[in-house]
Order: structure tokens, then C-alpha cells, then sequence
């Protein structure tokens, strides 16, 4: 029997690609699309590519409905709405994979001083479980009913820094992200910042200076895995793309070692993963190699001028850093092989 | 068991994205992948996309091998080439998908005219089927096994004239097609024009003046639908984006009818159709809804004013424009449904 | 003494090319920047390419404070609004350059049915100028108070037609003009279509069938240069860049000419021309190749064939589409050079 | 009497942006344009935007004929050539200003390890300076013969970097410069990597680890700013896009200081210069504010949390990071006003 699913907050560009990705799915029925802005319209005369793909109208929030028609709610709305919305989902007795921050930071404070907003009950927030499954969460994934979807930011920064920080190579003090994000990442929402005529031909750094809020998320995962403070600068940066992310992190080695010798310590880390592809040495990745795919491709670069380890990480944003990486926690979730319906090539070029 | 498929010219654009396609086909498996450039490299090395997806090293080009190790041969060449190639192909009893220009002109002289070379022997070419499924050929293209596929401008051009001419509401002496293709319809050859720099930012018409090759194809299907002589005036234009193409055909209708009236001639004739997909009157088809995916959009206006019908017509160059198309004429070769493998919706935004 | 400039609408996107355009001309100063949404901020933080070389900052609109400091005001806003603002500026004296369409048709009646909105007086109408100096305009231009600047659209297509219809040597019944446009034309108002994802690696018609504002602009000057009635078919595109237009004229020659003949023609109408530069035969304009510059670059085709003249256009749409072609409409408003402040090369690549 | 000026290497994108501003430039008359590709060739018919600006043709290189005609002769021309021609050419005494590389490493040993290639002549290298007139080179610039130009990604990353290490508030041993260039940087040069469908929609680092040849030239100014050896981490990046370089430097501070304090140091340091302009607190730079300028903008944020400036900054690669740069040389060469010629804004949007 098909797992049904429902989506709030379906026709944002991280919503539709929920669709796209779970109309795919062998396993999947979609039958509920909640939406504020086209209830009772068809979803594909939103977005004509779904056109005889998809024949959901969209629907107001009923959450009495969703209860009734779902097994599986996947929520992706500005952060502060999903914690309002998961208790009664959970008591339902669903399961619920939110793609927004409400349930990532596991410290009600951090939550609060980052996003200005109160967090979710400390009896909600036990629940929760980080969704980045390559990063030690599998087990934990597997049996929880909710499920806290990793930033994208911070999934690439993440996967980045796992292996060199769980071999204990790098120093804590000097971790440096800088990060270069596809305009979807912004969401559908109109601002001058994503008109068509401001961004093309153009780049930007924004938020600089430590003060975006994937910089706790980031720091807790860093720290946990290090079992010791992790302090990061993350600089967040505009690309004239819509889809793909592109993360250069810079590292502080604490021993001498050669690219090769770190490259081993990654592809032992990695060896088991689906989705993380390790360039061979002297590659890099570029962002068209995963764009339209839920892969993470990643190249090691050893200095030993300066003796600095820098990887450079890509993702789709919308893919890997979002939608791709929920249905991958959902195959979990449901012990299906974990990358039932994501296994497809991205486009190129 | 298996359909066993090879390609030849498998590392240009439309090769490898034949690859891709070929690769998720449920009935396919790719057995040899000729390359004049990459000869025993892993196709993943020279294409990083397809990492973890293809296994298979580029071979060069061995008649023999391809008779031994292939069912299907699809040949993705400059035009000139595949003549040589076919002859032999066919003795050995295998079937044969040209996506390149050798057989689509039934007329040698044509050919010869149009292309500055020598024809296929009458012999090779009375074999020869048109592959455009949805003009007429269904029938043929089930039995024939060697099958010219369209060109990416006369399969928009086609698609979009078919259903007026059929009706016979169009003159047939002002029918324009002013076209414009994404770069990836100009391979991955290197020349000035498809330089980042001198593309970026521009547009522009080239072989303007009914010059350019398509002209004696489209003109050859439009004239067989409409049994008398079609003259067309084909102005193909490029566009700064990788994939997709946008036809804005011009016709001038023989009596008054409305919007509407035509709409439901195209309707009717298209309504069994899985890859065409009629907007609703007043929409216009856009690049973006098809990118990535092997449908064919199709927009309906026209002006009372002047008496003309004015159909715009979207496809992924590379996919119903080439590739995918291949493969939907490969399924009905082989008597698989038509889309299989070929259902997915583009990739959006 | 310089000649003091107010801009009405000056933190549009016309508007602030006019600042950039006049900041540099020698013989202007600019004096009021008239914006509703950026009063009392310096123009230079609105947008930062002006840094230390705008120091004006945005003023609300007051009629007095605009003539008692300004000679010529140029009025950038939607249409509707000029009609309101020009008496009082013509009653003080003032020269007034519109960049909008309120002035540009001479009957009234047309106004209104295509923009659905009472047109101006006929006593104002009655002093407007067309300002397309190339097409005969030029002596009424050097005495007008009130100078209606032409539509962008309106520019090249008028640009791309008047030498072969003066000359008599194309039908009047099948003028199509199948144009193409950067994204800057529709402006700095946010809308779901300008949203980078939307555009980025798209392509569109758009208001097809013959019912864009600017047609009757386009027939009423054929018609006037034709001195018969010419009904033409004009669809405009959206093009995935910022600036730059592009248009393809399609033309049935009364008459067996060779690309030959009518470039002689084309090049004897415009040789006095400064911003018309005719390509030479055979080769093709590039939206490139004026970007960021006052000229209009056009190449001559002829399909003996069909016998079909194509005539290829190219301007920068807020240049000589709108804010260039203003400034080269006060240099003659002041019998100043036409070309003063305007002949630099555009940018390449 | 007009400065008498010649480019060798006149047709790449580096030449022909020289070309367009020495063109504009009131003290200059163009004599002889060196290129290899297209001698006796109108140059506005390699490239069209110069057409009716530009009336001289290629010509081939002769060294005489240089000397008889030039008074300053300007080199745009791949590494170890420049060397072979400076000789004679300041033998005749004329002014070289050389935008390659074979100057700019004061120590031939650096060059020969970082270019493979024999340096320059000592009695040569003697004569050269460092063209960048905000790092304190200004009088020696107006004294020489022989100017070299600085690299694109050294002026951006000196830029960042002079007030800070000037004051001495910052580490020497973590600097690291995370660069994101325009594919103009690249040149004209067809390689697969500026195909428009491989770098469309992407993004990449290349020459990651400390391997790129800027890398000395950035250490050599810093060191010699800071009087003790300077190590850097700079890792550059392509961008999408044609025009513009962005910097994102990454320093330590040595004490706890806050943005303002910062700021005030980099106005003060900047405040007499024209081409840098400081943007206001908390404002990032963007790379559209200054394409089509000669304008550096620079941004300061400091992240209390980790002590750290990071500075971004922005220039036009082919402008302030090549041709404009040595433009702004030649006036000091030649005791004109530094930024004649220079003064206008960029194209926006």
C-alpha cells in the first residue's frame, strides 16, 4: 500500500519540488497540497511543467484533513508556523518531516536568540532528530516521527568538515565557510534582491559577519561531532543561478599530511554513501555535476604552504539541501532503501 | 531480457544525453558507447554528472563490436557520417537510430543541394522512416529498422503547423517560423559564438534568409500533410540559455475563424497525444515549463485583426528535439509502450 | 550656461539610465530627481553605481520647485500620468520630453481604446512632436515644447521598415514584426515573471495576437511614411537578458531585388545617420554589439526564394529605445550636436 | 599635442577594452593595433560595437614601426612575451605599460618558480614598477618607463588588504582571499571551460591550494606593506557571468575591535583616492555596481564572536583589474589628471 503523503506549504519552490519528487516516487501517493495563495487551483496550472503530471488541486490548511489523508506530512513553511502545527500531527499518530528550522537547534536559547521567536516545547523539541543521515543519524532517523530537515547551508558545510573532524586533523578555532548559494535558495517570494535585471551579471556576499541563523545549526553539528566547541565563520553569497550551492571551506591542519592522506581519511568516511561523491585528487567539483540530482560531490585540496585542508563541497540546494534530502530521511523513516526515487542523474549541461 | 543499445557519438550534448536517458530506461541496457575523443576513458571522468550512474569506458568505433554487443545502434554525428555507417548495421540485422540529417530528406537531391554532399544509396533510403510519431508515422515507425530522427527545429516547426494544415485553414503560401534555440543545439564543438563572454547577455539571428538546412525538411512534412507545396520562411535565432527551444509560427488563416475554433482543431487532433500538451487558450508555452523533460507545449492565439493564427511551440531541444525523442521511437520499435521511460516532468525552476 | 534638467520618475530603470546619461553631457546639470519611493535619500544609496558622481537626492513631486529650477523636464512614468503633469510645465515654459506613450498617438480615439483611459487634450495633443528623428521628425523636433519619445518596440520596428517602405518596394499588408526584449523594459516593479528564477534559462511570448499597445504606435507611423493604411503583426518576446532588443522584420517584396539592391537602398536612406549603422551585407546585428550605446545596428536579407525581405534590428531599449534617444531629442530641442553626450561605444563582452 | 598610443595584443578582451577607453580618452590618439588573429582587418569588424569609432586596422608587429609611431605602447599579451619586446621599446624611449605578468615579481627566482619561465633581465626588472597607485606606487609610477600592471585578483586582494595591514590590526599568518571571478579573466582563448552550455548555470573553483600564480604577487605587496613575510590562502573561483571579480578576504584581528572603528581606518586610509569608494557600514559592495567602471568598492564587517574582519570588495576585472587600471597609469605617467577618461559610472542594471 502507497504511502500517502501531504505537503503544507506545496507551491514554494521547495514545496514543488516535493512534488515533483514524491509524483516519482514507487511508493508515494500524494493527496494533499496545502497552499495559502492557490486553493482550488490546479497545481499544474501553477507550474505548468506539472502539467498531466500531477492533478492535486491545492487545499486550504485543514488539519483535521491531513490527519485524515496522510501518513506522512511534510511541512515546508518560513520558520515559527511548523512549531504550531506538529503536535496535533504527531498526536495523530503521523509522522512529520519539517523542512524548516523549527526543530534543528537542540537548545530552546540558541533557537530563541537566532530567530527571535519562541521555540517549540521542550517535550516536542526530545523528539526531534537532525535529518542528515550520512552524519551519523541514520539509526535515530529510522524510528523517529519527526524529523528536522537540515538547512541547506548547513548540509553542505556539514558533509564538508565530517570526516576531517571526526579524524581530529583540524584545528576547531580556524573553520571557514565560504558559501555560494543558486538564487532558488531565496524562495518564490518578490524582493528587489531576486528581480531578474538586479541579480543577473551580479554577486554578493549578504548577512556577513557570522549573523546568519545556519551559523548555531552549523556550529551544533561541528561541535557534536568534535565533542568539543566548534567555533565557524560562515559568510553566505548570491549566485546569478537559480539551482546549486557551492561551499569552500578552509581548514587549519593540525599535522602535516598531504592531499592524498586526507583524501583517504574522506573516502573511508564516505565509502558506504549513495550520495556522496568523492572527486578523484586535484578535482574539483563544479555545481552542474549535481544540479537536478540528490548527490553531494566533494574535492580534497591540501596547501602545505600554509598547511590548510580546503574542500570544496557542491549540492543542489533544492535537491540535496532540501527536498531530496526529506525524501531521503522519509525512505528511512519508512525502511525503504534509502534512495528509492533519488537515484536519477541531474541534467546536463 | 534486456534491450542491448550502443551508441555512436555517445560524449557530444545529444549522446550523452541519450546516455542519461538510456541509462534509466527500465528495458535498456548500454552495451557500447563509441567516442572519437575519449576513447577507454569512464564516460563518468569525461561527464562527472554521471558518476556512479554510468560504468562504461568511451570505445572507438568497431563495426564488428557494435554488431556483436548491440541490438539497437543510435548514431548521434555530424550529418555525412551515419551513410557510411548504416549499411552494414542493417546486413547484421540490427536496427538503427540516426539522429543526424543522412536519411530525413526522401528526395536525394535534396540532400545533395542542401547538404553539399553525396546521398545514402535509394536502396538504404526507401528504408528510412520519419521519426515523428505524432505526424502519421506511428504505423511505419513500428516496423521500419532504420529510423531518421527530426531535427529540433522541424519537430517544433512540425508540431506546430500539423493540425492547421490537416484542417486545411492555412494558406499555404505565408507560413513563418521564427525559431529560437538554446546553445546546446550548437554542440560542444568550441567556436567563437559559444563562448561564455560572446553569448552571455546576447541574441541573435543567424542564416537568415531560408538558408539554413532544416528548411527542405520542414517544407518536405508540411508539404506531404498538406499534399500540395509548402513554402516556408525559417529564420532560426539563439538564445542565451543551454536548453530548450521557442517556435513562433505564422499563419494566415483562409476564412475568419476565432481563437477558440482553432483551438479545438488542435485539441481534437492532439488529444491522444502523451507528449504534446495544449495550453488553454490565452496561455503562452514557455522554455522553462518542457526543460528537461520530452514534452512539446503548444499556445493558440489569433488576431481577427490581421487574420492570423499564431501557434508558439516550446521543446527541450535536446530531449524532443533529439534524445528523448529517439528513445520514444526506440519504444515503438520495439513495441514498449511510447513513454516509457520517458515520463518525468522537466525540472522546475 | 548648462541647461537645468528635472526628472520626473528618476529612480526607475529609465529613470536613472537618464541620470547616468545626463550626469555625463556636457552641456546639462541636473537639478530635481522626482521619485515617490526614495524622497530625501541620497539617489547615489539607491543605487550605488552613482556613488560620487550623483549627489542629488530624490525629491517629491512639486510642480512649482520644477519650474522654477528646471529648463526641460523629462517625465519617466507609467502612462496616464503626463497627460495630468504637462500643462503646467508648458504653461511655465518648460520643454517637456515624455518617456511615455501619452503623446505618441495622434488620435485620440486610438489612445483610448488601447489604453483603456481618456487621452490628453487635443490642444495639448496638438503640440507633441514624435521623437524618432530618423524618420523625418527632425525640424519639427528642434521647435517643439512637448516631445513624445518613441516606444522602445515602436523604435526598431519603425528603424527596421522605413527605408523599403519610403521606397515603395514591400507590400503593405504582411509587415510582421516578431521582436524580442531584455527584462530592464518591463521595469523595476516586482512581478512573479521578473523573479530571476523565473526568467533565468527561459524564453516567452508574450500578449501575442496583435494586442500590445505598441501596434497602433508601429501602424500609425508606417502608415504615415507609406501614406496608405499598413496593417502589421507584432509579437513581443521576453529574453532572458537585461538590456537589449532585438527584431525581425519579415517584408514581401512587390518586386524580384536582390539583398544587394535594398542594401543600397536601407544604406542611402540612412547615411547621414549617426546612431544607424547598417551592417554589412551578409552579416547580422548582435544585441551585444550595442548594448550600452545610442546605436541601432541592422542587417538586410532577402529569401529570393520566397521573395521575402528580413530585416534584423538591434538597439539597447533603454537607450536608444528610451533615455538616449530623450537626450538626442533635447540636443535637437536645443540645436546642440545631436550626438553631444551620447557616442560612446557600448560595453563588450 | 595627443598622446601617440599602440597596444600590442590589441583584439583580445583585455586589448579591445583598452581600445574602447583610449578611444574615449581626450589626450590619446590610437596609432597602431599589434594582434596576431587579424592583421589588415578593421578592427570594428573583429568587433562590431566599434563600429563608426574605431577606423584603424590590425596590424602585424614591427617593432620600428611601433617605435616610429608610438609615444606609449601598451602590451596585452600572454606571460613571457612582453619580456622580449620591452627592450627595444624603451632603447627608442618610449613609456611601456605591460598588463601581463613578466614585471610585476620583483624577484626573478619567485618568477621562474611560478611561471617556468625565464624572468626578465635584472637591469629590466630594475626599472619596472608596480602600477597600483593607491598602494603607494604613485610617485614612482609618475617616474618610469616601464609599468607594470598589476594582476586582477592582486588588486582586488591588496585593496582589501592595505589599511588593515598598514595598521597593523590584523594577523599575518591567516589571510585568506576567497575570490570569485567573471569569465572575461579567462580571455578570448576557446576552451571547453568557457563553453556557454559548460559554465551557464554554474560555478567552480579552480588552482585550489595556494597554486595559482597571483598567489606570490599578492605576498609580495602585502609583505612589503607589512615589512614581515605575509602568507595567504587565495583560492579563486569562476563566475557566471562575464564582467567583475569579487573578493572575500578573511582576516584575524589582533585586538578586539568593532566594525566602526575598522570602517573609520579604511576611510581614512582611502579618503583621498577616487577609484576606491568605501562603502557605509553594514552596506556589502556588489559586482553590478561596478562593471563598466573603474571604481573599486570595498565593505567592512567584523565578527566579534571570532575576531575577524572580513573586507569585500569589488572591482571590474577588465577595468580597474587591467585596461582602466592602466589607464590611470598612463595619466600618471604622463602628469595628467588620474582619472581622465575614467570618470564614468557603470551600466545599471
Amino acid at each position: 500500500m502507497l504511502i500517502k503523503a501531504g505537503i503544507i506549504g506545496a507551491t514554494g519552490y521547495t514545496g514543488i519540488e516535493l512534488v515533483r519528487l514524491l509524483q516519482q516516487h514507487p511508493e508515494v501517493q500524494l493527496t494533499q497540497l496545502v497552499t495559502e495563495s492557490y486553493v482550488d487551483q490546479p497545481i499544474s496550472g501553477v507550474y505548468p511543467h506539472l502539467q498531466q503530471q500531477v492533478a492535486l488541486k491545492g487545499s486550504a490548511l485543514d488539519m483535521n484533513a491531513l490527519v485524515d489523508s496522510c501518513d506522512v506530512v511534510f511541512i515546508a513553511l518560513p520558520h515559527g508556523k511548523a512549531a504550531t502545527l506538529v503536535p496535533s500531527l504527531l498526536k495523530g499518530g503521523k509522522k512529520v518531516i519539517d523542512l524548516g528550522a523549527d526543530f534543528r537547534l537542540r537548545n530552546s536559547a540558541d533557537y530563541q536568540q537566532w530567530y527571535q521567536q519562541e521555540a517549540a516545547t521542550e517535550e516536542i523539541q526530545a523528539q526531534a532528530v537532525y535529518g542528515l543521515p550520512e552524519a551519523g543519524y541514520r539509526e535515530a532517523i529510522q524510528k523517529t516521527f519527526l524529523l528536522a530537515n537540515p538547512g541547506c547551508y548547513p548540509t553542505a558545510a556539514i558533509l564538508s568538515a565530517l570526516p576531517a573532524l571526526s579524524a581530529g586533523i583540524v584545528s576547531l578555532e580556524e573553520c571557514i565557510f565560504d558559501a555560494k548559494s543558486g538564487m532558488s535558495g531565496a524562495g518564490r517570494t518578490l524582493q528587489l534582491q531576486n528581480h531578474f535585471c538586479e541579480m543577473t551579471e551580479n554577486f554578493m556576499a549578504y548577512q556577513v559577519g557570522g549573523i546568519h541563523r545556519h551559523t548555531p545549526e552549523i556550529e551544533q553539528e561541528l561541535t557534536k561531532i568534535s565533542q568539543k566547541p566548534v567555533l565557524t565563520q560562515f559568510t553566505p553569497h548570491l549566485l546569478p543561478i537559480v539551482r546549486g550551492l557551492y561551499m569552500t571551506a578552509y581548514f587549519k591542519l593540525k599535522q602535516d599530511l598531504s592531499a592524498q592522506e586526507v583524501h583517504e581519511i574522506y573516502q573511508s568516511f564516505y565509502q558506504q554513501e549513495t550520495f556522496v561523491r568523492l572527486r578523484e585528487l586535484t578535482n574539483t567539483p563544479q555545481i552542474k555535476h549535481v544540479r537536478g540530482s540528490n548527490y553531494c560531490d566533494i574535492g580534497i585540496h591540501v596547501d602545505r604552504r600554509t598547511q590548510r585542508l580546503i574542500v570544496t563541497t557542491v549540492i543542489d540546494n533544492l535537491i540535496k539541501g532540501a527536498a531530496g534530502q526529506a525524501v531521503q530521511n522519509m525512505n528511512l523513516m519508512y525502511n525503504l532503501p534509502e534512495s528509492l526515487g533519488l537515484v536519477s542523474a541531474g541534467i546536463y549541461p
